[in-house]
This record gives structure tokens, C-alpha cells and sequence, in this order.
């Protein structure tokens, strides 16, 4: 018998993958197991797609152990899918973070991404099947013996009522509160030093790069599938390995889940048509080369097993699956993550850590605001040279070949030297226009290339602010307790500023190189126009 | 008792100065003198101002011994001012001729042409008075004793029926017939020799060149009066003259009566009003410095007598006026010019003649339609330039700037540099929108003047041409007839011919050094960039 649930909410579809589904409707599941807080199955018009679990509640008409059956089959018993009911009452919010992790595993739009449904419900489901103790799924307060049990520990700390808030959902809260517990290996150890600047990430003592080639455009299933493989090469082994989006995407998932105050940048967007045209694959392979720069030289990130055996393991199947199995399985996630930072011996000035996150606040809200106006500015620059300067550099050389057309009417043989080179100069003209045409490419792509990376980046931190912030102000509001809870808030400043610090610093990096490049490209347009121009002015003397 | 004229036809005025006239009016007439064609007076609306002279027919109520009055008071007798009946048949024609003259000579709008009014009345007068042979004046068919004496030697020479006509008017035609005859000294004699491309004049064995200074705002009647005035410097005296625009164009009205096929260019256009900006002085000025270049260079314009005068003759009033009134009275003007030519001693074959008179034809008129074309398109990328291309490469410098703005809230030390070299990025392209808007004034309004001047040169040419048909015309309809006018014929296409080669010599010198001269501004404006580039480049390794 088919699976049903009743519609919680109106939601509408805003991305390929997802249906719209109404409030009281009912929706035919295709499985109870929920996709990173997504319900697969079809509406009352026939749909087939993903929905946001917490807007449906499951009609349990089976009779199974775990349910509070109340025996009638006429009126079903009806629980949560898995949300608790505070989710269901802030939708919008709730959405908003769905969609920030769907938007990077929606599928049905990307057939390279097809191929292994069932391999990521497997993964998915072993996630799930680990029971964190600070997801989603068991933050029911007073329902799980280890809430209980934590509630007693810090019984004079508020809890966050909002259960779909960063601050709870990243395990900042459940970390501050004392509730993390894991078992934390030497090799997990991640530590904060305190630099020229502040609070930093000790720097990986061996550092690293990693190579993309081309991609390949690969098919299987005789054909009837095809997908790009990316060949990459880490300097540390210098062996080469073969990835697919799919692969990046599945490293994503496990780093967002891993990493909760540190920002894992955006994969490049993907494409539902045309992405083995080669615009879209240079575009893509350019944002990987960014994102893979940024993973490897990132102290942390950089460092970390599951991004390593992302970059190590060959082609054997078996080792992958293990390694994928064990990351999958990696219990120092979320809250337990705080448990691995070693903070510098001196604590910081938490007063001081609150003006450095609110100057940050200020400088990424500009920044992304400023971003915006720059990359309009930008594109809309490229496309007056592509079209407009291009244009009126060939109108020009149109005209000193009309006059030279005219000039050559006149039969007089010593005129000859000057129209060949007022045709040379039409000519050198209408080039001129062409590297107009051709230059955005070179000089401009790349700025709002980076600025829409940087853009995508900048979508992290509001998050990760808002988990210090959210420690701060729990330890304000109970300043009278435990140097516990202000040694918690300590590493979750620490670990917050180094981020903060790492981004600083390859922002600095990558726009000083970026503006280097750029203005050495525009110096050599000129020259090569100015070249140009000189070749044309030597016919004059011939 | 007011003199007055009645209008033979409308005449819509188009010109500051000119009055416009309607059929039938009655005008009142100021003087009966002629001002070359144009008549002054007030028209039924009290405007007062010029109109063709043509165009009224003066009502004689007085009693005059050269008037054939038939005695009645109340029906006045008509007689056209000095036009012949034909003229008034081919108002259009006329009015373009008239034009031609007015356009340089049209006061009223020009103060620094006021004051010397009446001097100008006295030169018309005088010019009149000397009652020249092939002017419109005397040219009523069997009116004159002259032209019916001449009109025997030509009997079987059909005359041309338009005496408007270019070829008339500019003496071409009297001058194939025989018609000319005046004392010619050996100074005067025109050598027209057999040049590698053709008949071309002889070299100026004295060849000088005439620099122009910076024009100086004079003043007179106690400030009431001002005008501008030009140091004129020729290298074969050394000594510097001063020169009024009133002095440049009288010395035009001498060359184009002078020498009726050679392209004297029109003076630079003069402005009603704004003539002391600096603009127009400049713009004026370079058009000044083009003319005194093309008239120095000219084989025989720069060698005649009235150019001397005007170029040698000092401070001296008495010198001056002596000089002034030979000037005017030069018998070799119009059809006497072509007895001062003295051609090569081999005739031209007239069917060539023809053929390249017919390719010049198609050149002038290509050349002054792609002159048209190029000339928009170069006022069109100036003013893209001005505008366009500046804001873009200001907003794209305030767009790094807005980068660099929000950098500067990240309060990290280690950013400090690129900031400011993101802010000096931003300066630079804004300096760089500046030099694109600042461009057009070096390289292509240069080009822009010279295609105006040649556009107004080229204007002369229809009639130069326009004479040359006319002579070959009249040789083909008599070709059994005497040798003399085939001669002469030869020594009207030499003068021609001779032309020709001048115009197509000093065009491809013109354009060839005004290309170098935008192609080597150009080359400097795209280092200039170069430069502001690299040294914003530079600042990213500071």
C-alpha cells in the first residue's frame, strides 16, 4: 500500500527536482526516508519530485511497534515525519535551509548526477542511521534520553526555542551547553594559535596544491548516460585521480556537516542544459580550480580525511566505498567538531571577540552589497566593449576605408602609397574592435568570475556569525555562571575568528592576484593595440 | 525721395543679414550700388538688410540722361538693376552663385567686419566702375559696343544662351572665342609644363611658407569696435604683418576673380556670434594656418601680386591702399587670366582631356559623399568617446574603488596595501575615462577639420570642371573650325589639368600627414594608459 502524507503548508516549487504541494493535500510518498530534509513523491496533479519533509506529516495507516497506534484504521494515527512541530511553525525558515542544501543535491536536472540516486539514499540513510545527537531529528525536547539528561547539566542556561536556528542546528548551542561528547583522536586536533592578527589556524605543515585538467566528457550504459570527469592531481602525491561533480558534490555535503563554523565555499553552479557546451564547462572548471585552491591551502579543510581521501583514492572501488562509508560515519561532526579546537593558551577578551564579529558583520554586508553594484559594473563594461567600443572602432575603420575607397578614384599612381595605407588602417581599425570584442574575456570574465565566488562565499558567514553570536549572548545572559561555559565560548571564538582571519587572508590573495592579473591583461590590450596602430602608421612612410 | 525696386520673384532669406523678399513687394533701396549682386534696403516689413540684386527690378521715377524714360510719372519705367533678363529666368542658379560670394562677404553679423563698410563700398565701386568685359554687367547680348564687335569674329560660334553659366561668367567662354585681349608682361606669364603625371604648373622657383601667430583682440573708437588680428610671418621677408579677417577675405574676392580655374578654398567660417571664444578662435585659427599653407604652396596663387601685397605690404596706410587699388583694378582677371598661361609646347589630346576630367568628376563627387559619412562618423566617435567611453571606464574606476571601500571595513592590517592599490585602480581608470573623453580634441577633430575644409574645397570644383566641359563642348560642336580654338581649348585644359594635379598633390600630402599626425596621437594616448596602468599594476606589489 502506498505511502501517503498530509500537506502542513503551501509550498511552492522554486528549483528543477521540487513539486508544489498545498495545504490538506495528500502526497503519495515514494519512501518515508528523507533526502537532507526532503520527501520524495508525487502530488494530487500527478508531479513526482522532492518536498520539504517538514511540511508534510506521514499517514501511518501500518500497524508497527514504534507507533502510538491508537487502533482505529479508519483514523490514522499522525506523527511527524521527522521534524518537530517548532520546524513546521517557521517554514520560511525552514525552507530557506532546506534549499541551501538542496540547491547543491537537487537532482532530476543533471542526468551525471542520475546515475547514482540510489547510492546517495544509502548514504543519506547511513547519515541518519548514525543519530546524531544535535540534528534535527532528535532535538524533540524531553524526548531523548540524552536531551534529558544534557537538560540537567546546564538546567540555569536557556535553551534556543527556535530549533531550526544555526546557532542550534550547527551544535554551537548543544557544544556551549556542554552537550558535545566524542572521542577526539591526536590526529583530530585542530589548532587555534594566536597570530599578529588574532586567533588564526595553525598552518598546515605540509602544504599542498591540486592541479584540474580538462574535464573528459565519459559515458556509460552503452551511451545512454554521459558525464564529465575531472582529472585531479594533489602535489603531494602527484598522482593523478579521477573525479566527477557528483563526487565534489558528495565531499560538499560531508564538509558543510563537518565544519560548522568554518566556510566551505559553493561548488560552481550547475547547469540543467547545455553544460557540456564549452562556455559552461570552462566557467565550471575555473570555479573548481578556485574551490579546489581554496580547499587545499585552507588549514583545516585542507587537512581534513574525508577531503583527502577525496583526493588520494584511485580507482579501486572498494577502498572508495570504505572511505566514503567512514566519512559518512565521522562522529567529531556538528557540536563534536568544537571538541577537536585547541584554543591558544590565553583566553580572548569576549567584549573584544563581539567587536570583531560586529566589524565583520558590517564588512561582509558591504562587501556583499558593494559586490553586487561591481559586477554589474563589470558586466555591463564588457558588454559596451563587446558590442558599443567594438562598433564605433569598426565604424571608424569603415570610414578611413571609404576615404581611401574615394582616394582611389583619383588615377594618380603617386597616391597609391597612401590609400594601401588608409586601407591598412581601416583594417587595423576594425581589429582593434575585435580585441575590444574579444578582451572581456580576458580581463573582466575572471573579476566577476571571482566576485560571484566570492558572492556565494560571502552567503556562509551570516551563519557562521550567527552561531558566535549566539554563544555570546548566551554567556551574557548568564554571566554569573561556570568558567566552563566561557571556556566553550572561548573555542567557538577562536575557531570563529581563525575562519574569519583565513578569510581575510585569501581574500587578500585572491583579489590582489586577481587585479594583477586583470590590469597586466588590460596592459598588454593596450600595447597590442598600440602595436597595432604603429604597423599602421609605418605604411605611411612607405 | 526714397529709391525703391519692385520684386520680381521670393527670395527667403538664410543668412544672417540677408532680409527676406516676396513677389510683387515693394522694397525700398538704400543705394542702387550693387554689393557683388546683392542689393541693401528695407523690405514692407521694415526689415533691413541684403537681397539679390536679381531678384527686384529698381522703379526709376526720376529723370536721369542714361534712362530711357518714356516720360510718364505714374507708370515707371522698368529696368532691372544691372541683372540681364536671363539671370532672372534661373533665380536658383543665381541665388547659388550670389551665395557663393555672400557667404564670405555677408556683414552685418560680424563686427569686426562692420567698421571697414564703407572702404568695401568704395572696392565695389571701383571694381564697377572699371566696367570689365565678361562680367554679368555688360554681358546683355548686342547691348554693349564690345560684344558686338566680338560677336563677329566668332559669327559661326554659337554663344551660350545662359549667361549665368559658369563657363560665361567665369570668362572661359569669351576667352575660346577670342574674345580676350590684354597687355601681358612677361612677370604675369603662367607656365603650365608636361609633368610625369601631366600638365601641372610650374614650381614656385621661390618657394616660401607663412606662419601664423596667436591672433590678438584689438579695440577701436574707444573700445567701441574689437577685433581679432593675425601676425603673418612669411619666410621669404622675415617680417611680420598684421592681418584682419577683413583683409583675408578681400584678398579672396581678388583671387576668385583673378584666376577662374583655380580652387581658391573658402576662408574658415566665420561665427555671428561667440568669435572671441577660444574654440572658434582656435578652430578658425587652424583653418587660417591651412589656407595661408595651401595659397603659400600654390604655385601660382602664392606667387601672384595680390598675394605679395597682402603678404609684404607693412604698416604703411598709403602703401597699403596703393597696393589695394591695383589690386582691384588687374585687367587679368576672368577670361584675361588665360592669356597669361603659357602651356607645353605639345597640345593635350582633348578626347584624354575629357576622360580625366570626367574621372576627376566621379572622384570629387565620391570623395564628397564618403567625406559626408566619414566625417559623422568621426563626429559620432568623438562624441562617444566624450561620453560613453569615459563614464564607462569612470564607473568601472568607481566600481574597484566601492571595492576597495568595503575592504577598508575589514580592519586587518595586512589588507592596507591592496586597498590602496585598489583605490589608486579606481583613480586610474577614472583618469583614463578623462584621457578617452580628452582624446577626440587631439586626433580626430583634426581629422573632422580637415575633411570640412576639404569638403569646402571640393565645392569649388563643379565649376572649374563646369568651365572645362564648356570649352570641350564648344570645340566638338565646331570641330571643321580654325586651329586657334583648339589652342585655346589646350590652354584651358592645362590650367585644368594643372589644377587637378595641384589638388590631388596637396591631398595626398594633407591627408598623409594628418593620418601620421592621428595615428601617432593615438599611439601616445594608448602608452599614456599603458603607463597609468602599470603604475597601478605596481602598487598590488607594494
Amino acid at each position: 500500500m502506498a505511502l501517503k502524507a498530509r500537506v502542513l503548508y503551501d509550498f511552492s516549487s522554486e528549483n528543477p527536482g521540487e513539486i508544489s504541494i498545498a495545504e490538506n493535500e495528500l502526497v503519495t510518498l515514494f519512501s518515508e526516508k528523507e533526502l537532507d530534509g526532503w520527501l520524495e513523491g508525487t502530488n494530487r496533479s500527478g508531479q513526482a519530485g522532492l518536498f520539504p519533509a517538514t511540511y508534510v506529516e506521514i499517514i501511518r495507516s501500518d500497524v508497527s511497534p514504534n507507533n502510538n497506534n491508537n487502533g482505529g484504521f479508519d483514523s490514522p494515527d499522525i506523527s511527524k515525519a521527522s521534524a518537530p512541530p517548532l520546524a513546521a511553525a517557521i517554514p520560511a525558515l525552514a525552507q530557506q535551509l532546506a534549499q541551501r542544501v538542496v540547491s547543491q543535491t537537487s537532482q532530476g536536472s543533471d542526468d551525471d548526477w542520475d546515475d547514482d540516486w540510489d547510492d546517495r539514499s544509502t548514504a543519506t540513510d547511513d547519515t541518519s542511521s548514525r543519530a546524531p545527537a544535535y540534528t534535527v531529528t532528535t532535538s524533540l525536547p524531553g524526548r531523548t534520553a540524552a536531551a534529558s539528561q544534557q537538560a540537567k547539566s546546564s538546567a540555569t542556561v536557556g535553551r534556543n526555542l527556535n530549533r531550526f536556528s544555526t546557532f542550534v542546528k550547527s551544535g554551537g548551542e548543544a557544544f556551549l551547553l556542554g552537550e558535545a561528547s566524542a572521542l577526539v583522536k591526536d590526529g583530530d586536533r585542530i589548532c587555534v594559535v594566536m597570530g599578529q592578527y588574532g586567533p588564526e589556524w595553525q598552518e598546515n605543515p605540509y602544504p599542498f596544491s591540486c592541479s584540474i585538467d580538462d574535464p573528459t566528457k565519459q559515458t556509460k550504459f552503452k551511451g545512454m548516460k554521459s558525464y564529465m570527469s575531472y582529472g585531479l592531481t594533489p602535489t603531494h602525491t602527484n598522482v593523478q585521480v579521477n573525479r566527477r561533480y557528483k563526487h565534489f558534490d558528495w565531499l560538499y555535503a560531508r564538509l558543510v556537516e563537518r565544519f560548522p563554523v568554518i566556510s566551505v565555499p559553493h561548488l560552481p553552479e550547475k547547469q540543467a542544459t547545455g553544460r557540456f557546451e564549452e562556455d559552461f564547462i570552462t566557467k565550471r572548471r575555473k570555479g573548481l580550480i578556485w574551490w579546489m585552491n581554496h580547499m587545499s591551502s585552507h588549514p583545516v579543510l585542507g587537512h581534513c580525511d574525508v577531503f583527502q581521501h577525496f583526493l588520494i583514492c584511485g580507482a579501486d572501488e572498494k577502498a572508495w566505498k570504505m572511505g566514503k562509508r567512514r566519512a559518512e560515519r565521522d562522529q567529531l561532526v556538528g557540536a563534536n567538531f568544537f571538541l577537536t579546537i585547541s584554543p591558544p593558551a590565553v583566553p580572548l577578551d569576549l567584549q573584544e571577540v563581539e567587536s570583531k564579529i560586529e566589524g565583520f558583520k558590517s564588512f561582509t554586508k558591504r562587501l556583499d552589497e558593494n559586490i553586487v553594484v561591481v559586477n554589474t559594473t563589470i558586466n555591463e563594461f564588457a558588454r559596451k566593449q563587446i558590442t558599443g567600443f567594438k562598433k564605433e572602432y569598426q565604424r571608424v575603420g569603415q570610414g578611413f576605408r571609404l576615404l581611401g575607397q574615394a582616394f582611389e578614384l583619383d588615377q594618380q599612381a603617386y597616391s597609391t602609397g597612401l590609400n594601401q595605407a588608409m586601407a591598412y588602417t581601416g583594417e587595423a581599425y576594425e581589429t582593434i574592435g575585435e580585441y575590444f570584442a574579444e578582451q572581456p574575456r580576458q580581463d573582466l570574465d575572471p573579476i566577476s568570475d571571482l566576485l560571484d565566488l566570492y558572492r556565494g562565499h560571502l552567503a556562509n558567514y551570516p551563519d557562521i556569525i550567527h552561531v558566535q553570536k549566539g554563544a555570546l549572548t548566551k554567556v551574557k545572559d548568564c554571566q554569573k555562571l561556570d568558567g566552563d561555559l566561557r571556556d566553550r565560548c572561548n573555542i567557538i571564538s577562536c575557531a570563529t575568528l581563525a575562519e574569519v582571519q583565513y578569510f581575510h587572508r585569501t581574500r587578500v590573495r585572491d583579489f590582489r592576484s586577481q587585479m594583477q592579473h586583470h590590469l597586466s591583461q588590460q596592459i598588454s590590450f593596450f600595447q597590442k593595440i598600440t602595436a597595432k596602430l604603429q604597423d599602421a602608421l609605418q605604411k605611411y612612410d612607405e
